[in-house]
């Protein structure tokens, strides 16, 4: 079962609410660009991989609905949607670069009005195929840094739920586990979205890894106890000097793991790059509603006061100092990266600063 | 209106609810040490120095129940008292001190069996009092140390909730507020009991203090970000070099502090000081029911899968060296703490080993 996929019999984009899970596993049909935008916006899909991919569907929907009639036109729709979908979240570069993959995919000379839909779901199927592939690639190299036995912070969900399937960091430990290691995950819940206790852990308990929850801030008694042999988690945008913007709390998690000598790697496919980017400081750092913050019931009880104001950045930057390595399709690398990283994702920028 | 209170009528203790808060303001009446242990160890009363005097008037209860007529009963009897207290949370040394002090005040030559509850009931006044007194001392020594205008982080609840009344990190806060200066706090929502997000967002609600909650891995975000001007905490037990026991999560908010070069301060009253531990390692972490972590419903829904599991250690350690200093009623401190730290607290072990 895929995070997403294409329902061809009706041209829609088929989706898991991760909202609503682990309670309800429901699946969603969207079918239009502003609909994925919506859902990438509201979160029912979320990870850098899974948003890039849904973008580029979002991008055939755009293309199948296209009423234009003239190829000029039918792009100038497509870039609206491509605009639409760019604008969904700002931190994950995977959206500007899956958006742009799609534009791309159409300015060559054998693509007409009339196959232009066939080309963009192409290569959205392809995007969506590679992703698959591009995570059990990471997770291979990334498998052979995870010890026998091994307990592992996981931070956020990098799972199957995160990408197309299989996961990133997730990914790592699934095919660590796999092969036959003993490896216990201790999951960081991850506040305020709660992803690590609501999806990591559905994840996990579905492939039989053990884990234990804990709250994001008591990753620093474990590691300072010598109980972990490794941090993993992934990335949304990762600058040229290896500086990282990941889901709040990563920094934290990576300031304690390298205080304890607790080596922390970023598992990051090379979409995930942004090379246009020196360093951490010009990532934009979305700031999510205060609700997500204050609409907390503990042991059956509200828990801010009514009139409480909360802030809320869903992200935060990790400076390249504090990982050790990042896992990547293409090997285990650390900066400086130009050498290794392929030239579309130095563009990758140009739809953005558009 | 103090946290709690000793009422003379009924000999009972009365203190605040704080599981209900800041939904409902509830008064509870306990009138055996059975349930002052049983109301310290479900957090009905929490803070350092709340349990302390808590402890102490559950001492005034055991003393006014018993039904020994002989003064040697009467020991025995409040020994066992002493010892159901000391033992329903390990990590405060506040609760051995305060029982010890009750004992202590005991064993005079002018102390009979007749006079023994007046004894330890004014003891216990006593300690409530000081509490008092001693947080406003700490309050104007620390306050010194906000800017006039200044943002603050604070971790846990450590207010007049945490306390008899006025607060320790918390106090200052409001000493500050008092004097004037324009204090914003960014509270650390402190899973998983959140008593950041439900007792000190409510306390600082009603002194008109502007606040906003925060997850408490968005700490190091705006540490990292420049916008921190002092960190602010309690703590349970701080050891003879200085190191410190605190709710979980202290460790990791202190270590993003220094790495941002923000002064992170303790405001710890003497009572919390146990000299005869050399350092943090030798304090006992209490680590609480699963439940804590799992029982929590976000946006409506159920967080964690019901098969999950979880482990929450309750406090962690703080290595000395992320402390800039100690805010406690003598002054401004250091380590080493020998020459300031009054004869008692030297001892203060000796019940707890026994």
């Amino acid at each position: 079962m895929r995070t997403l996929e294409w329902i061809p019999d009706e041209n829609v984009l088929e989706l898991i609410d991760q909202r609503l899970l682990p309670a309800e596993l429901v699946k969603i049909r969207l079918s239009s660009c502003e609909q994925v935008a919506e859902a990438i916006r509201d979160m029912a899909v979320r990870g850098a991989p899974a948003i890039g991919v849904a973008a580029a569907f979002g991008m055939a929907l755009a293309a199948c609905r296209s009423e234009e009639d003239s190829f000029d036109g039918f792009m100038k729709h497509m870039r609206y949607a491509a605009d639409v979908l760019v604008h969904a979240r700002p931190t994950a570069v995977n959206l500007a670069w899956a958006v742009e993959r799609i534009l791309e995919g159409l300015n060559h000379p054998g693509v007409t009005r009339e196959n232009a839909f066939d080309k963009v779901l192409e290569t959205a199927q392809r995007m969506a195929n590679e992703d698959v592939e591009v995570n059990q690639r990471m997770a291979k190299i990334g498998a052979e840094l995870i010890p026998e036995q091994a307990t592992v912070i996981h931070h956020c969900n990098t799972g199957a739920l995160a990408t197309v399937d299989w996961g990133t960091a997730l990914g790592v430990i699934r095919m660590a586990h796999e092969q036959g290691k003993r490896v216990h995950v201790l999951v960081d819940e991850t506040r305020p979205g709660l992803q690590g206790a609501r999806l990591t852990a559905w994840e996990l308990s579905h492939y039989g890894i053990p884990y234990e929850i804990i709250t994001d801030n008591a990753a620093g008694y474990f590691l300072q106890k010598g109980m972990v042999d490794v941090v993993l988690f992934g990335a949304d945008r990762v600058a040229a000097n290896g500086d990282l913007a990941n889901k709040i709390g990563t920094y934290m998690l990576a300031l304690a793991a390298r205080e304890n000598r607790v080596p922390a790697y970023a598992v990051v496919p090379s979409s995930t790059f942004d090379l246009s980017l020196s360093d951490g400081t010009a990532i934009p750092i979305e700031e999510r509603p205060a609700d997500e913050v204050l609409q907390l019931t503990w042991k059956g009880r509200r828990v801010a006061p009514e009139e409480a104001r909360a802030r809320n950045p869903a992200f935060d930057i990790t400076p390249h100092d504090l990982i050790k390595a990042f896992v990547t399709e293409l090997g285990l690398i650390t900066p400086p990266f130009d050498e290794h990283i392929p030239k579309i994702l130095q563009s990758s920028a140009a739809l953005r600063r558009a």
